[in-house]
């Protein structure tokens, strides 16, 4: 397709995110219309070739594709409902945090009004929108994908079709996002420490980003041990993550940092241990996982 | 230096990882002794070569460079203590977990009893020992390293030296490793979620890989608000991570996953915008960190 003939495109919510997926459709040539609710987050992309809606029926009715970049499934629900007669024929895509059942709403709603849906996550950083390897996944009708996947791609160059059902975007973005805090929580105790004892936090960046490689690296092998529920080889063992607790502990107080935000992870491990499962693959504490909280 | 006269070294302790470090010194051609408390584990290094010392005395006079690769300080020194008397002139490289103090401890008993000390971590899985990008990173007697360097490289291309203090290794050690454990539950965490939806968990592997780097790609940034102490240009704000509490909370509910072990890290973002700090980059929880544990 020519930059002529590129299909027009109507990205709703200008917050970061939603700034970089316009700049993106912009910069493939795509005619692009934006709309948010406070205006003044339009004028740098309009200077950039888009079109501004003053409301959003106006936005709705510009683009064939609508792409919504708002907080959560309940703001693109209250932006898009003033243009809810608008949405016959038209293709949403809803790229925003939330639950499944909150995509399955959003998706009901929208199929109601004669809206075709797909909902998406953009799996990085506004600043890598439109990187030939950045991630973006979705579900939902598989037709809107395949009418739109080279307008989409412009996002991202590795775009997944994740399945027709339209809550698992937002399934796989809970799954896979869940590792974010954590990890960086991880981090920033790494970098109380190192900083504690007058070392830059930048030191510690090469180290932790081939820890992280070698994380990813295991991953293969843990996620087969909890798709067989054989845990009896493991690489690594509960027993092993659980003999270093005292230490952790020890370490956290010796360094002056507040590691309390790890205490229920070592609960998670005493419990395991506590039922018998010291030899089995750390990977076994999904089974832990996979119960109710217990009544306090 | 041709494999005839590769330096002689000692490996003391024959688990998982101190196999692989025996392992890596055969297959680089260095005449390699080995000891264990039981005897067993050495039998399949003698089989590819290593020479089997009946006694830690031996084992320590067999090699000028002796690694000790057991599970603790406190392991370590009660595995040499009936060598203290054969340490003069030795060269002893500890790699096992511990804390700062305790490397010291190691450090001031390993040089009172004439040798010279170097610590060290392996930051791979015994499966990566020896390769090419593998890291390793030592500190403490700097002409240890200079010495040995070609023999530990045997162990992995990316062979570091931080700094001539002992416990560097162990301090980077602990705040490098840290992010282990809360990445690999928040993985296990998305893996019950998807599971519990008839999913593999091997499907989450690609995403999370990639987001991992996604992770990886950001921690240059945050090191350097951490090391500047300026918060106010947040990529990602407390705020934005905070807004999604609720619904996390929510998922884990939905999903029927005990996310509880994730509630410290939202009371620190909760702390966090109490104090103002909702417009202050991510990153700002290290400061959070820094403080005592409460009292309870």
């Amino acid at each position: 397709m020519s930059e002529d003939n590129r299909a027009p495109v109507t990205v709703l919510g200008l917050g970061s995110m939603g700034r970089a997926l316009a700049e993106a459709f912009l910069r493939a040539g795509h005619p692009t219309t934006v709309w948010n609710r406070s205006a003044a987050k339009a004028a740098p992309l309009v200077a950039r070739g888009a079109s501004h809606a003053p409301d959003v029926r106006v936005a709705v009715a510009a683009s064939p594709l609508v792409v919504a970049c708002l907080t959560t499934y309940d703001a693109t629900l209250e932006a898009l409902a003033p243009a809810a007669a608008d949405l016959p024929g038209r293709d949403l895509v809803t790229v925003n945090s939330g639950t499944p059942a909150g995509a399955r709403r959003m998706a009901a709603w929208a199929t109601g009004h004669g809206a075709r849906f797909l909902d998406g996550a953009v799996k990085n950083v506004p600043a890598a929108v439109g990187r030939p390897d950045t991630l973006l996944y979705y579900s939902g009708d598989r037709a809107v994908f395949d009418d739109h996947e080279a307008t989409l791609r412009a996002l991202g160059g590795d775009t997944v079709h994740l399945g027709e059902e339209a809550d698992l975007a937002a399934l796989y973005e809970m799954a896979v996002g869940g590792t974010l805090l954590p990890a960086l929580l991880g981090f920033f105790q790494g970098a109380a420490m190192v900083t504690a004892r007058g070392l830059e936090a930048s030191t510690l960046v090469p180290y932790t980003v081939k820890w992280l490689e070698m994380i990813g690296s295991v991953l293969p092998d843990l996620a087969e041990e909890i798709d067989t529920g054989d845990y009896t080889e493991p690489a690594s063992s509960i027993g092993i993550f659980h003999a270093a607790v005292a230490e952790e502990r020890l370490l956290g107080r010796e360094a002056g940092v507040d590691a309390s935000w790890q205490e229920p992870m070592y609960d998670l491990l005493e419990r395991a241990v506590a039922e018998g499962r010291a030899e089995h693959s750390v990977s076994a504490l999904v089974e832990l996982l996979r119960r109710r909280p217990r009544a306090a």
